[in-house]
């Protein structure tokens, strides 16, 4: 059994369907989110439009998945990350601590009580989170700390008592810029010389709807906080824009579209477009379908010749070390500050 | 302006989006059908819930459309389709007969509405109309002739009399069944020599609910006439079956699925697979995007190396020529049967 001297870094991701026939019900579940999503009817009806809309727009997204290869890779990628952070951290560590990665999906398996219960059975009782999304939005890591906080609140926990801190966003912390300008280093770097002075380099972050940004979400702050640190760090004299991906439901979404930018970007001649994934650490469908098949045949129906995107960070050392350095910190910042013991509530 | 001697064809297709920003107002009009499509709420609610399940699929059906060249080439094929069976009828007419050719999309322009101004601005008054679906359903040429009826209910044509003949199933109609063969003896035989004996032939119709055959759509049999009428004609000694693609929405559909026989051929061993689409005479989206880019990677992940389908029928002319006699039959028809005039009705 571990000691009091372990902590357990708990992974925020989104989750998403290692196989076609999850994809329904990873939509159900994310349909179910009224938090993200309210849909017309109402609280009540919530559920059943979830499975209604997972029906109605499963076969397209299965065909999306098939694409990539029957499935979302993040559960793999995410558990590699965990198991690198893991080796960092405890080569990091010093004093005797030890570190223990969990994961922690917000719509599908492993869930927030699985992490719990895997942490509780290890005897652990100090936590750290820390999300994969850089970016703060409530959609994303916000939704994943509600759904943490839902699931210690139940009362097969009260009467655990955990101190639990949280690394919440880093948008602008050096060490994930300098791993993720790296990234963006080598795909500029496989522009045809000659060519690449004149390409352009599309920033694309995922959507959200305009209202949550209105509500206070720092999300775009974020976000244009991660571009403004890549561009300090790229000192490259391309034009550059930001746009926004993926969007979904009959709301006002952010803007530009990454795909109407980049029709517009080949009706200017534009010859070479190195598009910059902003909001995932690791390769996902937004990457791996939208980017690389959808938006290049955009690209390519534009008369864009050349397009190049980074590799995800996924298990790059820089970004690993990025994410153990922020647990460090964390854990010295809580420390310092003794937060009490977290105590079950009655 | 044309005669008492002419008459005009009106050819019944779906129809599509032409472009990305079509996509979603012919998913409107798609999911509007009540007549096809029961969605919750009844039939007060469906508008509303019609727009809904637009917004929600439309991002992934527009990149469905994205990756086959950015809208449907339904009408353009369809118009081609048109010219083509003008010509052809013009050339085997005789006696001073003339023939003008006309299109009604039901779910995109031309509508049925537009069709028949067209009509009545050329004086036309005999009218053939001509499913471009071979199979008979109340999904496909049933709602177009209902919708062509309607047209024809309002106030604008009750004072005009058109005689009115219909074609709307062929299945085993030998022309066209040679048509047919012809484009699949032609893809048999890019199948590598040595390996073309032991390929499957996957016949894929496009699914229906069972509920619609249930109730006595003869769709099936159409479609399993079409099949013995090709296999007939092949005389191959290949394995062959039948799966039914494209299930949408939360009903039970025809089976077998398409994409769930392709896996199961690959996990059995299958080398090669002819994939013939058995329900559509021009390409759309269900060839070029399922069975062309989902079903192919779909096979290609399964282990199957060879993946093969016909042509569609287009503007064959064996095709050309089976519409044209199917028109001129039914016009002897009529005229033997001295239908008489559809009066206007109050």
């Amino acid at each position: 059994m571990a000691t009091t001297d372990t902590t357990a870094v708990v992974l925020f991701n989104l989750g998403g369907p290692e196989d076609l026939a999850a994809v329904e019900p990873f939509l159900v579940r994310l349909f179910s989110d009224r938090e993200i999503i309210e849909l017309p009817g109402g609280a009540a009806l919530q559920p059943l439009m979830a499975r209604l809309i997972a029906k109605m727009r499963g076969p397209e997204v299965r065909g999306n998945y098939t694409l990539i290869g029957g499935g979302s890779p993040q559960l793999r990628i995410t558990r590699e990350q965990a198991a690198a952070l893991e080796g960092r951290l405890n080569m990091l560590a010093g004093g005797g601590e030890r570190y223990r990665v969990f994961i922690a999906m917000r719509y599908s398996e492993p869930s927030s009580a699985r992490a719990l219960e895997a942490i509780a059975a290890e005897g652990i009782r100090r936590i750290v989170t820390l999300s994969l999304f850089p970016h703060w939005s409530k959609a994303t890591t916000g939704s994943s700390r509600n759904e943490f906080e839902r699931t210690l609140a139940q009362p097969r926990w009260r009467t655990t008592a955990f101190e639990i801190a949280h690394v919440e966003h880093y948008p602008d912390d050096p060490r994930y810029l300098d791993a993720f300008a790296d990234t963006v280093r080598t795909a500029y770097a496989r522009i045809p010389h000659g060519r690449r002075e004149r390409a352009v380099i599309l920033f694309s972050a995922h959507g959200l709807p305009q209202k949550f940004i209105d509500e206070g979400d720092p999300y775009v702050d974020h976000v244009e906080a991660t571009r403004a640190g890549l561009l300090q760090r790229l000192q490259v004299p391309n034009r550059q824009l930001l746009a926004y991906q993926s969007r979904t439901g009959p709301v006002k979404w952010l803007g530009p579209g990454t795909e109407e930018v980049i029709e517009q970007l080949g009706h200017e001649g534009v010859e070479d477009l190195l598009v910059v994934p902003l909001s995932f650490v690791s390769d996902h469908i937004e990457t791996l379908y939208e980017v690389d098949i959808l938006f290049a045949e955009t690209a390519r129906r534009a008369g864009i010749a050349g397009y190049f995107r980074p590799e995800a960070l996924n298990t790059h050392p820089l970004f690993i070390d990025a994410l153990a350095q922020l647990v460090l910190h964390e854990r010295g910042t809580s420390r310092r500050h003794a937060e009490p013991l977290r105590a079950g509530v009655a």
